[in-house]
Formats: C-alpha cells, structure tokens, sequence
C-alpha cells in the first residue's frame, strides 16, 4: 500500500536555478465543475473584470478568471525568484528517528526567502503584473506580519511604492516586524488610522482601537481606490494567488522525480488557503490523471476551522461587508478568531476554490488545537534544527501523527508537508509555550453558532 | 590587471550534498613561520596540552597545536552539515546594478544556518569532539547571541546538554536570542549569575551589574572546570574554531572554480576572526601557491581597530586576565569597546593566527565607521534582499568601497565576500538606524591609550 523507499541517501534534494518551473498551474479547467462565481456585493450578480479594476491590474485579473491551465512566469519574475529559488526539499531523517517511525517524511522548506516565507512568490508576480501596467503604488493590510513583509520586499525590488496598514495591536506587539518592512522601505501605518475615512470613523468612536485586519483591508482598499497610480494587494484566498504558489508544489514534484519518490500522504497548513494551494495543486492533478493516489490533507488550527466546522455559502471576506461575495467554508465574516500564535491562519473563511475542491471531495481537512502544534515544532527544531513559524507547525504535528500512525502500523509511508516559513519574528510564542503560559483555544461553539446566523448572505 | 569575466549568467552557485569539503584546512604548515606560543598565565611557559585539558576534550587540543595541513571532518559531523550545507555562493547583480559598477561581487551566504550565522561550523565539530570523549555538558559565554544559538543547536542535535551565561544586559534587552537557545534546549543564566564564585563575587560588589563578556566567560569556565563531565566552548579566537570555518572558503573556492571565476579582491569581517579566517585562509593558500593573486583585506569596526590600532603583543583574552597569554594584535585586556550594534565583534584581541598574518604581509587592514556599514546593509537589502547581520554589514561596506573604484577606474574586478549571518534577531539596530537615532562611535583615542598602558604583559 505505501511507497517503497526508493533509497535516496541524502538529505536535500535541490534544483538548479534554471529548473524553476516555468509556468503556474491553474488547477481549474482540470476540476469536474468549476468553483461558483464570486457575486458583487450590491448586485448580487457575478462580478465583472471592470468591477475589479479600481483594484487589480489587468494582468492579475485575466488570471483570477483564466481557464487556461498553463500560464507563463516571466522572465523578470524567475530572475528575482532566483535569489533564493528553486527551495530546498529536505528528507526529515532526524525527526523520523526520534519518533521511530518507518515513515519518510519530507518537507518543503519556504523560508529561505528574504522575508522568510512563502509570501514572496505571489508578492513577487503581483507587483510585477501592476508595475508593467504603470501602477507606482502597492497598498495592503498585514496582522502577523508575513504578508507585509513579502510585499515590502517585492515592491522594493520593483523599486516601488508599498504602503502597509498593520493591525495596531500588532504594530505595537511586534515592532521588529514593522522594521523589517522599514529596510525594504515601506511606509507603514497602524491601523486605524486618522489617514483614511473608514480608520477616523473607526478612531471617532474608539481612539485606542486595537484595529482588525477587516479594518486594515478597509483603508488599505480605500487609499487604493482613490489613487490612479496605486492599486491594492491580497496575500492569499483569490484564485491568482493560489496560482502564483504552485511553483512550490511544481517544484517539490521535480524534487521527489529525481529520487523516485510518490507520496502516500500530502499534509499542509491552511489560513487563506494559499500555502496549502500552492504545494497540493500541481499534486492534485497527478492524482487526477492516475499517476499518483496520495492522500491530501488541508491541516486548520482547532480555534479557526473553517473547512471542519464552517458553512459551505456566500459569504464576505471582510468583516465591514464592502468586498464581494464568495462561496466558501466560512465560520461567518463576523467571527473573530480567539488570538492563537499562528496569525496567520486566523481568518473566518477559505479560499474558494480550496472550499471548492474541498466540497468536491478531492481532498481531506483536520483541525489541530496549538499546543500540540507547538509540541510538533520542538520535536522539529530539535532534530532538523529550523525554528518553524507557528502556521506549518499546524503541518508538522499532522504529519507527526500520521508518522506515528505508520509507527503502529508498520507502513513505510512517504509523507510530504510544506515548511512555509521560519519563525524568527515569533519568538513570543515559543517563549509563552517554553515557560507553560500557552493556552489551548478550542473550537468555540457558541461564538461560531452566533457568526452563522448572519449567513448565508445571499441563497 | 582584473580577472575578466567568464561569463557566468546564473545567481546563485550550488554545490551538491557530497561536494561538502571533506577535510579541514590548517594553514600553520603553510606559513613562512609558526605563530608565536600561547604562555601559562602563572609559569608564563609556552602552555600544554595538559594545562588545557581541563577545558577542552583531546581531540581539540590536537587540532589547536596540529602542523598537519589537512584534518579530516568526521562523517557525523558532515552529517548534520547537510541540513544546511553547502551555503550558495551569490553574484549580488542587484547590488552592482544599483552601484552602477563594472565590478563582480559574490557573497557567500551562512545565514542559511538554523542558528542563522557561521557559528554551526564550529559548534557542531566542538560537540562532537566532547561526546566521542564523553563530555556531557558544554558550557560557554554569549554577548550579542550568535554563538550561543550555535552551540545551543549543535548540542541540540548531538543531545549534550549546554549551559550558557549570557551578559545580564543582552539577556534583558534580547529576549528573543533567550528564546532561540532554549528553544534548542539549552540552560541560559544572565550573567553575572550567584551560580559561580566569580558570578557572586561580582553581585555582592554591585547587585545589578549589566555584566560582560569577560564576566560571563569566567563564569562559564569556572562550571566547566569544576566538573568532569562538562568542558568549555569558545567561538572565535583559537585555532581550532579557525580551522573549523575554513569549509567557508574550501567551499567558495569550489564554486568559484565551477563559473571560472578568480577573485582580485576578497574582504571579511573580524572580530575574533572565525569568519575571516575561515573564508579567507583557503584562498591565501592558493595565493601562497601561485594559483590566484587576490588582496585579501580583514575589516573590523572603527570603534574597536585591533589589527588596525592595536598593539602586536602578549595579552590576556579576557578582561580578568584568567586565560593563557596570547601574542595578538589588543587594545588592550582593560578596553571595553563602545556598544556598536556589531556586538560579535567588540573584542579587545585578534586570534593570533590572524594577527601572526597580518604581521606577515599576507593580510591588509581597515576599519570602517558603523553608519557607513549600515548604509551598505540597506543598500544590500534593498537590492539583494537578505537582511544581514550587523557584523558583515562591515564586509559589505568594504565590498562596496571597492565597487565604487571599480567605478571610477572602469576595472570589472572580481569582489568576494562573506554574509555571515542574517540580522533577523537585530532589528533593534536597523530601528536605530532607520530612525535617524544612529551614532558613528570612532576610534575612542584616549581610551585606547590608557588600556594599553598596561601592556605588554610580558616581552
């Protein structure tokens, strides 16, 4: 039943730089029916191009609609990617022996970019796609700190402007991540802020707002909309940003080729859906077409499950109601996460086309609660030495149980996850899980069961 | 006069798993003369290994007095190299566009080191050469954090236990770099700490001392010579850890051979030395030997110029004057530094290998003032995208110093140097930098001259 170890000696199994892929894989023209359209929010109707267009370049949005299964990266966009691409995928040997498990376990390591994660392989293209269309300015909201920090690097190379609305609270929490986005010379704001209307509205009734990332979407889109020259950027959930992140699984199946490797087990951390997308896609179309039948796991934390618990509906993907309508797994666009240390996987809903495919059946979903994520990631640093970010440690602990599983079993299972980034800006965390202070947020029923009576938005 | 290009088209230069160098280069049997010998501090006698013992395991102090020219790796140690190594070698392209220079620049990168810096090159061979002699426990000092990280991984990895003294004053100020090191399981104390009799001695003269390096390093060599089952680690300085880092330049010699490229001009950071001997010693082989003809130039801050300054000597190595004598180029035992931002290399002393070389002509020096080599970091990370560390921030400066002459010039040089490490763990210093609050701390004259009143310790 599992994959017999093709008996690969080594450790990392890397690409040359002109292995690159060279094309994103758009998984939609391979899927039975495609995923529903996202609606306008006063119309109700499916959005148009035109709609979008205060907000995105062309470019981007020709791909959020594409049914082209193939679309070429540019040449400009590889060479930048070519600091620090083609990544590392890493045969966990030291792990696997301090669980005892016959299991292989793999992991695709994301933070060897300069901004630590794998936000820059969409940050990247973003900001190209609006720079060859005349746009000067990128405007965006981050809460943890790794969106921002992507587009800040992006824009730099690109040499243009980025403008950061960060969540107060973590503006203030995190100062380091704020400097980091200050070296790749982006301005940042916390948000609320006096500089937009929806932020003085915000500051009118609470002048020590701690700020969410529903109100730094706000004015990060209202500062877009209103200047010509500047346009808007989303981190994950939008079908082209999924897009953009399947060079990671594009280059993790050259990887396992190379050493006649087919995994049994996929298992990757999901907030938005983006990291999760990019390594599963290009792996879900080897499972579509028979020449590989592994099992793909979407891994959510026990306090935002989304995909597990969540409605299947539209719904609005920020908490004020102003974008538009899209069908997902959603635990309503009113609920507020509990604050675990994985930031970045606190989001109500999911990508639509991850809910998607998720609703077709083409994929599993498990929710983890964070200590024994943070469990995962010690037994990781202690024996591979990388110091995870909080969101794959959700990854790690579901690829140790399925470790331990084959422990039991006796099966020699090929596991694969994807590291997506380090966790040197998220020292707090450890510290709190190192001193005993980390609590558990479990699921929250009722908090849940009063954001669904809002929904569905629309039938 | 300059190399001509050869025409190299990639980014980075990759070397494969089994590329890792297999043996150590030791340049003592390759130098005109042997370095001066280390004195007793009590007999003032050349010092043996016996005297050492206490401290350091027997594989070690071979390694420290050995005239062989080669030392192999151990394949265990090799072993866990491989969940970093090799390190790429980087054409900065970016850099040099920005620069508008006809120059070539290569980096060779360590920050991809869990630990983040060079320091892992010689923690884990140290770990590993106390447990084949079955040393539990290692203890060792910490100021700005970097060595701490390595030997709190390589122990880690090796599953030894590892106390480290930090100075009270870093213990406080970088909790994170606290968090890192137990995240790897080690013990930390700030330093001083009422666990030794030096640490109590120091806190019943003044309970809230902020501690120092020369403090923390009695403290740590106190524990480990007290007990038969631990010894002490050091990072920089001694011969062996200089042998350790020279896989940097064993390394960068292979993948400059592989794009055919010589380098005219090869610049290093020192504070200790580790690094810059590490990368620069195999390349003064191949220039000692006829093959390449490359200035070779150590750079060390304005506000600590041992080398450039200092006085060719016997001195202590710590401030309590407890350590062997050594003949290096000092400040002066007594020299406190200023606080730079690059605490990795506020050290009074230079490893004597390196001063013995310099001493020799084989080596030049300069000193570069902290603002300038913030400059070149963020010009550096605005172009190349890693943030680096503020030690090799003082290489990167040098590196561009000699772009810009290649500028006026007109000559296409070919630059090397060492990133030893990311500065993820120092954005406290590109905060100060960035916000306009950063000092230049010149070359404090006057202090100088009294601490080196009290040498030489003896002719």
């Amino acid at each position: 039943m599992a994959h017999p170890d093709p008996g690969f000696k080594g450790t990392k199994v890397l690409l040359e730089e002109d292995e690159i892929p060279t094309k994103w894989y758009n998984i939609i023209p391979d899927l039975p029916s495609p995923p529903p359209p996202p609606l306008h929010p006063k119309t109700l109707q499916p959005i148009t191009g035109e709609d979008l267009a205060p907000l995105f370049p062309l470019g981007l949005i020709q791909q959020e609609v594409s049914t082209e299964r193939y679309i070429d990266i540019p040449d400009e966009v590889r060479e930048v990617f070519k600091l620090w691409r083609p990544t590392p995928l890493v045969r966990a040997r030291r792990l696997e022996k301090a669980l005892g498990t016959p299991a292989r376990i793999y992991y695709k390591y994301e933070g060897t970019s300069p901004a630590g994660s794998h936000k820059p392989n969409t940050a990247v293209p973003q900001a190209y796609f609006n720079k060859v269309e005349g746009v000067k300015k990128l405007t965006t909201e981050t809460g943890a700190g790794q969106w921002g920090s992507a587009l800040a690097f992006a824009t730099c190379l690109l040499d243009m402007e980025c403008q950061v609305w960060q969540v107060r609270a973590s503006y203030d929490a995190k100062p380091y991540r704020k400097t980091i986005m200050q070296t790749w010379g982006a301005t940042l704001h916390p948000s609320p802020s006096p500089l937009t209307a929806s932020g003085r509205a915000i500051l009118e009734k609470d002048p020590t707002s701690p700020g969410s990332l529903g109100m730094a979407i706000s004015e990060a889109v209202e500062v877009a909309a209103a200047d010509p020259n500047a346009r808007y950027a989303l981190g994950s959930v939008l079908n082209h940003v999924l897009l953009h992140q399947t060079i990671i699984g594009e280059e993790a199946l050259l990887q396992l080729a190379k050493i006649g490797e087919k995994p049994d087990v996929v298992v990757a951390c999901t907030g938005g859906g983006s990291n999760f997308g990019g390594l599963t896609f290009p792996i879900l179309r080897e499972k579509m077409a028979g020449k590989m039948n592994p099992v793909i796991r979407a891994v959510e934390p026990a306090a935002c499950p989304s995909l597990t618990k969540g409605k299947y509906c539209y719904d609005y993907g920020d908490t004020a109601g102003l974008t538009p309508l899209v069908k997902m797994h959603t635990l309503g666009h009113n609920f507020v996460p509990d604050p675990i240390h994985a930031g970045g996987l606190r989001y109500h809903g999911m990508a639509p086309l991850v809910s998607h495919i998720y609703e077709l059946g083409l994929i599993e979903a498990i929710s983890i609660p964070q200590k024994e994520c943070f469990d995962a990631a010690i037994a990781f640093a202690r024996t591979e030495g990388i110091v995870p970010a909080p969101e794959p440690t959700h990854a790690l602990a579901a690829a140790v149980r399925e470790a331990l599983l084959c422990k039991e079993t006796g099966e020699s299972k090929c596991i694969l996850t994807a590291l997506c980034g380090h966790g040197h800006f998220d020292m707090a965390s450890y510290e709190k899980y190192l001193s005993g202070e980390m609590q558990d947020l479990e699921y929250p029923e009722e908090k849940v069961a009063a954001a669904l009576k809002d929904l569905p938005v629309v039938e």
